[in-house]
């Protein structure tokens, strides 16, 4: 056989025990989230109402790496270790000298790189005798990734699912459904958060910021109810980190390493998946990978956005994170990849932005629609249209090797499938898409609303 | 790690380079097909209008391997070898004490076992330099198989899909769209078979011996266009074998060999691709394996028809086969698993249940949806409805095993995913889905339109 190596395999064996916290390697970058009230660092104390003790030691941690449990590992191993294919035929498409590599993530239950760290959140949830979790999600990746873990193990779930989102994606409902989440259009009337909003903005499409303040409102009010976020946090980027783990690994197999480390941008957990594993052999002086972090052109926190403190929602009910930010007022317009709608960047890769170890790019919706089209045509999986963002830079970069002349090679996170995107593209095909430009003028207005952190940039 | 064996996992370097044809072993048992004008065994010159060489050769064969070729073994190793895996969460919720072990074939391009003969069938087109290809589709994982197949290849591809599925399922016609299939829904106007159907019954919800008859039509009536099949014919069964040939090697290294296999029987390909190398071992009397085939309860060829020599199409243009009919112009009811809506069965298959080494069931439609919900939610994976009815069978056997307190080992093949069949899903939750009754008085008209074969039931 001329080409083994479409498909690089790792055996359950082979399969990682522990994450990657990056915080060890970073942490004197990282400036300490603070509590909204007394501007003062937050302590665990604090967060206890809505995380269990083990996440929030996560959180805070500055081990270098954090076994992962048996009973996790166990059920990663339903669909883990991903595969990581090589896109041949996308490089033939291409005509380029590239190789392309893509970690395969939406083998797993729900489809998208989500169920990594939804099932250790149900898990420690689980062992510290939660009976409920509330939860926000975008696109419904997440929120059908939670679903999934809470069913297991017997964990009640109240998702709160942005309402354009909701109302582009009516399958992803009836997933959550199946595992017996609970789900509400995001702004909703069961929260005050919602209500607040519906009567200044009756149609407003929502927003991760806007969910995320009704699921913590939810936690806050009912003692016996925890909160659950699916990107941002360090504890979530944590867990991700057994993708880039993995294809470390694969890599050694194959003979290879990544010269370009490309994941689409929405809150930062897939990304930093696939990346920080590698970012660890930049930071320690022994390769010079390049990283790009790929967004939106409509929602440009990376490109556009100011490093400051901010709130993490809507409401102003998080605690302040220094991180890349539009404001946590900003709605983005009703893009289909509804996973990257959120106003804020997780502090870690924002930190790395700062240091100028990882790049962002800004990429319009038709591009991404016609770089996840081009993939489906040529590896035979349509991409989410999330994940379609990762490819088009993948695709901008294998073009400028080809200009170049110069071999290259690239990794990129395929995090999720994108059948329950099919209205999208239909919508794609049909040249009923725009792209959507993003206004500077309000970059104005987010000093106003932020509080300013002292870093040089 | 308590338990690893969840996922039986082989390197692409392991996957089988030979198929299994199971002709060279029952052989003797088969009646030859017969030339529809002269009721004479049919030699490979009268198919060529419709096959490459190279197939009618495999058709014919009685060679027990055939060669995988390179070319076909490296687009394979774009899915394959499909995990097997075992699914301990269903185990758990039945309480049973029968080992489950299921076989993923929706990893693939178009998300079925499709994709194992689609590539080849392409391939040896293309080899004999064919332009264009014409073949049917019933729920649509056929068609979308081969149009990601052709469209690798360059060779053009016109789908006649069932019209009750192509209206159940629109984005099964997005996806052959993306791969450059042309797709009309069945009966169409643009063959005679389907006008001639059509003037008869306006309202006609298709069937797969209609969709085939306008697909021979088409070839015989261009010579530069060939004809393809997704199931029922001996290289079709050929092809699919990678499948069972995989799954033995993978109970090797899990030091395990099943005593139930199970499949989904419509015309019999994936049902064949998991249990032919496993039969064989029945066959050269090593091992006593149960062997299920399970249809629906509305289209009951192999538990209710007859075994005879009938045509595989509507129209009458396919030689005429020695197999379990309903009659060729038998129209099922438009139940959700269209891909088992067919009135015939696999010859190969044919045989094996007339001697005993292969069983059938029938099961309803309501029941077996309830079987692939109760999947997805303890496994992950939501079924396509036709694979509903292998977990169905399966989840009756684990039962079984529970009732009599006897261990045993269970491997059914999850031949596609139902990620378009979430609006069948979405019926069946909502109560709008029925059984079906099978009106055994058709089974007196069957006589009169076939042809008797002399065999021994």
């Amino acid at each position: 056989m001329k080409n083994t190596s479409r498909n690089i395999v790792l055996q359950p064996s082979e399969m990682p025990d522990k994450w990657y916290n990056i915080a060890a390697d970073i942490g004197g970058k990282m400036l300490p989230p603070l509590h909204p009230g007394t501007l003062q660092p937050l302590d665990g104390a604090s967060m206890s109402a809505l995380f269990p003790d083990e996440l929030i030691r996560q959180e805070m941690s500055a081990e270098r790496f954090i076994s992962i449990p048996d009973k996790v590992r166990e059920l990663y191993s339903m669909f883990r270790p991903s595969p990581l294919y090589r896109a041949v035929n996308l490089e033939k498409m291409l005509g380029t000298p590239a190789k392309i590599y893509y970690k395969y993530e939406g083998v797993s239950p729900a489809g998208s790189h989500k169920t990594n760290t939804a099932i250790p959140q149900a898990y420690y949830n689980k062992m510290e005798g939660i009976k409920k979790i509330a939860t926000e999600t975008g696109a419904g990746q997440w929120g059908s990734a939670l679903s999934f873990a809470c069913n297991h193990f017997g964990i009640d779930l109240q998702v709160f699912m942005v309402k354009v989102s909701f109302e582009q994606k009516p399958y992803r409902k009836m997933l959550m459904n199946l595992w017996n989440g609970k789900v509400e259009a995001s702004p909703s009337i069961i929260t005050q958060a919602g209500r607040n909003i519906l009567a200044q903005h009756p149609d407003s499409p929502g927003s991760l910021g806007i969910a995320i303040s009704e699921a913590i409102e939810m936690a806050v009010n009912d003692p016996a109810t925890k909160y659950s976020l699916g990107s941002v946090l360090n504890h979530v980027l944590l867990h991700q980190t057994i993708i880039g783990l993995e294809a470390e690994i694969q890599f050694e197999k194959a003979g290879d390493y990544p010269d370009v480390v490309i994941g689409c941008f929405g809150g930062g957990s897939n990304f930093a998946g696939i990346s920080f594993p590698f970012v660890r052999h930049n930071l320690d002086g022994k390769k010079k990978t390049r990283f790009i972090a790929v967004e939106p052109t409509s929602c440009p926190k990376l490109t556009k956005g100011k490093y400051r403190y901010d709130f993490g929602d809507v409401a102003g009910m998080t605690p302040l994170m220094a991180m890349h930010t539009l404001g946590h007022d900003f709605i983005p317009p009703g893009i289909h990849a509804g996973g990257l709608r959120y106003h804020g960047a997780a502090p870690l890769v924002s930190v790395l932005v700062n240091e100028g170890i990882v790049e962002a790019q800004a990429i319009d919706q038709l591009e991404c629609f016609e770089a996840g089209l081009k993939f489906a045509q040529t590896e035979g999986i349509l991409p989410a249209p999330e994940t379609s963002h990762a490819i088009a830079a993948t695709i901008r970069e294998a073009l400028k090797a080809k200009a170049e002349n110069s071999p290259k090679t690239i990794l990129f996170n395929l995090s999720g499938h994108g059948y329950f995107d099919m209205y999208a593209y239909q919508l794609y095909q049909e040249n009923k898409l725009t792209n959507f430009v993003f206004d500077d003028a309000l970059l104005e207005k987010i000093e106003g609303k932020t509080h300013p952190v002292v870093v040089s940039r």
